[in-house]
């Protein structure tokens, strides 16, 4: 990958607005925007100034624009970065891009410019994953956690395991350089110490991953129940209070419409289900096993019931047949508004909420349940959360190598050991970047959008 | 309306991109985006300066950003600007303008920068419209024409013309004070000359608004012919060499595709139509009735016909049958790849082109004279052309006010004079804004989008 071109794309998304911004990066970012730009002689200007101008193709003039300066490396990508502030017209959009083409840039691919902010050393691998994440963040929760590790937050922690582990590994290969005289440099105890507090961290990033998963995506929240349950108006009492950004997303793989609903922070994407009864023909089996199917696929299900109605036997078997394995049940009775005080008291106690959906009783109680369901009592706004499946798989490996370390490190030679512990250190690197692969890079910023 | 507000939009498109760039203007701009800016004290920074910090609410970090300093007159409205380029998510957006309202800004209504930028006199009104035109630009020629018109074009003209009838206007003002010595400061001759002259720019402007409306909003041009005459395989021709950058848009009037095809910067709107033949039924009878009034709604309309089969009864036949008041009729002869000498040498002469849609022949000749048919070989890019609808009629009702000035001049007294005159200044005034009102003003800025 070759940083000698400067490369070109609208930053700002497609379709109509006020302005829209084209960015081009690279050594000659500079002089080719000086080429077509009237106005002050750009060459000569300071970082980190804007310049009133036209774009101008010979004697044809294109827009009149604002240009800014960002002169390498003090920019996103470190190298020069010229952003054209146009007026938002698609032709005019492509007319300035394709004027910037024929002057010597080239389109730039998806990514590319986070790409080049990596490479040029200003963005470690997850910090550049974080920026795409950040894009696509939807709740103050996601938002959160992706602006943490692009700020390095995850980084920083595991550089700081590599480098611990590196000292041993480097300890180690002496002692294989001294290998005829069986001395030990690294101390098998600290040793071990060591590598068990990191694969407590480490496991410990690997168990945040469900919930950094859930705010990152959202939470999948089932609701079932019998017919009449109040499924329905449980839903609706849940989003009326809630004036979610993201407020309807059509299902992509359900063909159903979910709603969200966000909860301090994270979304949870509510699935309404049919309501569940003893199926008696073929078709209501059919919409039992759907329901069957949702509930399999949510970290939680709110499981509602008509408390006026329900004989404590339907109750029983529907709690026995709906329990999942992975799956939350929370109990929810409804219609509390209509029940006595005898009926009241005789609900199960335990975890059950007792509410009434259509009078909107204790609903945000319910919501503060789901939360802490989500969140395991574990968010506090500080922690490290993995949000991303890559890193999970590299922090997995790494356990797994960690692990054989362990086993081996009282048994195994110098450079089996040694073998082992640059496994770790392979995998950590994988996740900041420290090692890669073109294929990597490929895959993961092929996924950005163009002009990011 | 008030300029102490300080006003806030996203100004960039919705959706999903890199980077979206929020706008604040106002007096408070600068002092509001420093209170949630950390990094420099932008209060304390020169103007058309660039600065990298973070957006933060309290302790929580909304974004990292980069804010754009423009210090008031130095700016698009003439107020302090500050521009905050953040990450393109729809959940940090919505965050940061909200953030910026709670520290005393209020959203912007649609085109309220660019309403500032008219009261405070950094651009007429013809000009601020422009920047809704330029906005809405789609070919080459609607993009300058709007260019133009930003630029002063269209107004600098105007205001030479008012102000030569301003000065009238005083000496005929100052008659009416001497009134009783019957006395003629305007010399009757030298301002019948200069209406004249005016009357004349006037019309001329007038009359570009065909032209001007064209470049504006494309030319609909009707296909039109016999069935298997070469209708859809001209289209595909007409369209084959030619890479519009809109190349589809769905009818808004009439439930059907129509292509875009741009010849020199022009946008041609091809409306292709059901083949015209005898109606024998009624159902036949509806689809040439619509073919007729596609073609009434049409400035030009392709008459096709297959040289090879038509008799020359059938042609004329069509060629009356087709021809409406104020569409210019162009007429092509299909298929002369199977003529023989004969037959190409006894097909009417004058101004049909002979082509061969499937062999392709001829087809730029065509395109080349659609466009001259389009523009009355009128456009050299040095002329003024009215687009705005609003404009047309201001200047139709100034050409009125000028005529009534003209008969009354030899034989009304000063004051009726007087009275015609200020009312072409009033309709004149109206075009640049040096005659206003609130619903005018409303009228205008309300059809902006927001952010601009």
């Amino acid at each position: 990958m070759s940083n000698e071109e400067t490369i070109v794309a609208l930053a700002t998304p497609n379709g109509s607005g006020a302005i829209g911004v084209i960015r081009l990066s690279g050594p000659d970012a500079i002089v080719i925007a000086n080429n077509v730009f009237k106005g002050k002689d750009l060459t000569r200007q300071a970082s980190h100034t804007l310049h009133y101008g036209s774009i101008v193709d010979g004697d044809f003039v294109l827009d009149e624009v604002v240009a800014s300066l960002f002169v390498a490396p003090r920019s996103y990508t470190r190298e020069n970065v010229v952003e054209i502030s146009c007026h938002g017209s698609n032709y005019i959009i492509e007319s300035i891009i394709k004027l910037f083409i024929k002057n010597g840039a080239r389109a730039a691919k998806p990514g590319e410019f986070t790409l080049r902010a990596f490479l040029n050393g200003q963005l470690d691998l997850s910090q550049a994953e974080a920026v795409a994440d950040l894009i696509a963040s939807n709740s103050r929760a996601s938002q959160q956690v992706a602006l943490q590790q692009l700020r390095g937050g995850f980084s920083n922690q595991l550089q700081q395991l590599r480098d611990q582990l590196v000292q041993f590994a480097s300890l180690i290969e002496l002692e294989l350089d001294f290998a005829e005289e069986d001395v030990e440099f690294a101390n098998r105890d600290q040793l071990k110490k060591l590598i068990y507090e990191i694969a407590k961290v480490i496991s410990s990033l690997i168990q945040s991953f469900e919930l950094g998963n859930a705010i990152k995506n959202g939470v999948n929240t089932v609701i079932a129940g019998r017919p009449n349950a109040g499924k329905s108006t449980l839903l609706n009492a849940l989003l009326n209070e809630e004036r979610a950004i993201v407020s309807h997303i059509p299902g992509t793989t359900r063909d159903t419409i979910e709603e969200i609903l966000n909860v301090n922070g994270i979304n949870f994407r509510l699935i309404d289900t049919a309501g569940i009864r003893e199926a008696t023909d073929a078709i209501e089996q059919i919409g039992v096993q759907r329901t069957m199917e949702k509930i399999s696929q949510s970290a939680i299900m709110l499981y509602i019931f008509d408390a006026a109605q329900i004989t404590p036997e339907e109750l029983a078997s529907d709690i026995v047949s709906l329990k999942r394995e992975g799956v939350t049940m929370q109990i929810v009775a409804n219609k509390a508004d209509l029940l006595t005080t005898e009926q009241l008291a005789a609900l199960p106690q335990d975890d059950t909420i007792v509410i009434s959906a259509r009078e909107k009783q204790h609903i945000d109680e319910l919501k503060q349940k789901i939360y802490r369901t989500a969140i395991h009592d574990q968010l506090t706004g500080h922690e490290t959360l993995v949000t991303n499946i890559r890193h999970l798989e590299a922090l997995q490996k790494t356990e797994q190598a960690l692990i054989r370390v362990l086993s081996g490190i009282d048994s195994v030679t110098s450079d089996f050991l040694s073998m082992d512990i640059k496994q770790a250190l392979h995998y950590l690197g994988e996740i900041t970047g420290a090692v890669t692969t073109d294929d990597l890079l490929e895959n993961i910023f092929s996924k950005f959008c163009i002009g990011k």
